[in-house]
């Protein structure tokens, strides 16, 4: 099934897309373990759809695919690397991604974005698959030259804009062997497929909820694989996940 | 004005201390331009107060004191260091901080907890008071030994519990020069003044704010001064700031 979250006149409705092309308004919020659909049916090109979930917390793996981590010439962690995007960093399908003045080098970085269901803490391996909702695709946009500059990358990967989620949320693909693109204009980035995570969903999720309780609607964002590399303002930028979909945003310069 | 959120029955509501020990009930909400006092007037002590606030994000900031900086071995860093506390770690005064199982150096670390009060970004320096709703006491609970292990601090200070703020939100204070102090059962640990900080609250917001939106409710923990030390099951944790009051968290072992 899946997921999308658009914009009807002044508020925000979920539906569910089917034949690809067609969305039909539920009634009620996705999370419930029921949930009606509200027999409102609407051409998917006559609504705009927004970032399917905004998330409480958004946690990010660095370095979780090997060719990335030597690409910027890093080691492979021990254990996860874990970091914080904020919530006001988180934009739709279709919005634009805005260069900020205070960085020469934003780079795309394609990840598999994985939706929390439940709340959950201290959730074992084997039971992951109970708290996880569904995937999307993510952007994790960085100002790389600031990322190096500063230690901790709160700031380098959490400006306004910089977390790309959608189209829609998947809640029925297996993520463990997925293709993942990522294209900017017409050019082919990063290619590379989902099982190629140091780190899988299950460890991830595991390994968070040992420390930190995840809230229904939290998202993962799983790494980038190799390939990563500069944006401009005038071009898109697209994530393309097998079985889920492709999240395109254009990027602007600054006001 | 001093500000108190606490449970009342099933609910929570915001109130106003009158007097060191009443307080009388807020009808709405307390970031609204205008709230009316509701006229229900209790003792303090007949009220549970929980975290005055729960942000949507709480940035934080290493190594803003310089003497700090240096019993940790750092450099005082060139630029504000900012990281995140996810918002599952926020406890209020009195809930226990709980000591996780993956850690064995569990830190206090007293600081002054900035509450913003209207949506914001590209604040400039002088215009920062009108962004800032008030002030309460935090402590950024940190696992020490996680964090000399993990290059990013999000998981190291951001178990469950390790953000207590309180004990309510002071509307009127002067944050530029008030002692703050921790103490650790009846051990003095730390005791310093926010004049010492290397970046002050108007730097940090400007700072922030280049890069995000920030939120009514969101929180900046401005850094702690020297004298962090380590937290044992069964002690209690106080931070004290001037003209604000007393946060107190007792430490308990993990389930």
């Amino acid at each position: 099934m899946r997921i999308v979250r658009f914009a009807k006149g002044d508020e925000l409705a979920f539906g569910v897309v089917d034949g690809e092309d067609h969305v039909t308004e539920i009634d009620g919020h996705p999370f419930q373990p029921s949930f009606e659909l509200s027999g409102t049916r609407l051409p998917l090109a006559d609504v705009r759809p927004v970032a399917p979930i905004l998330p409480t917390k958004i946690l990010a793996i660095g370095r979780n695919y090997a060719e990335h981590a030597a690409e910027l010439g890093n080691e492979v962690p021990d254990e996860p690397l874990v970091f914080i995007k904020p919530s006001t960093s988180v934009v739709g399908p279709g919005e634009p991604v805005v260069y900020p003045a205070a960085s020469a080098e934003v780079h795309h970085e394609a990840e598999l974005a994985v939706v929390i269901g439940r709340v959950c803490r201290q959730v074992p391996r084997e039971r992951v698959p109970e708290v996880v909702f569904g995937y999307t695709c993510g952007n994790d946009v960085t100002a790389r030259d600031l990322q190096r500059r500063e230690p901790q990358w709160a700031r380098p990967k959490g400006f306004d804009t910089f977390c790309p989620l959608g189209p829609w949320i998947e809640t029925e693909v297996d993520a463990s062997d997925l293709a993942i693109t990522c294209t900017v204009d017409d050019e082919l980035r990063q290619s590379s497929r989902t099982s190629l995570m140091i780190n899988d969903v299950a460890a991830l999720v595991s390994y968070i909820t040992e420390a930190m309780t995840l809230l229904p609607g939290d998202v993962i964002l799983t790494g980038t694989p190799a390939g990563v590399g500069p944006l401009l303002p005038g071009q898109r930028v697209s994530v393309t996940i097998e079985g889920i979909g492709t999240l395109t945003n254009p990027v602007v310069a600054a006001d």
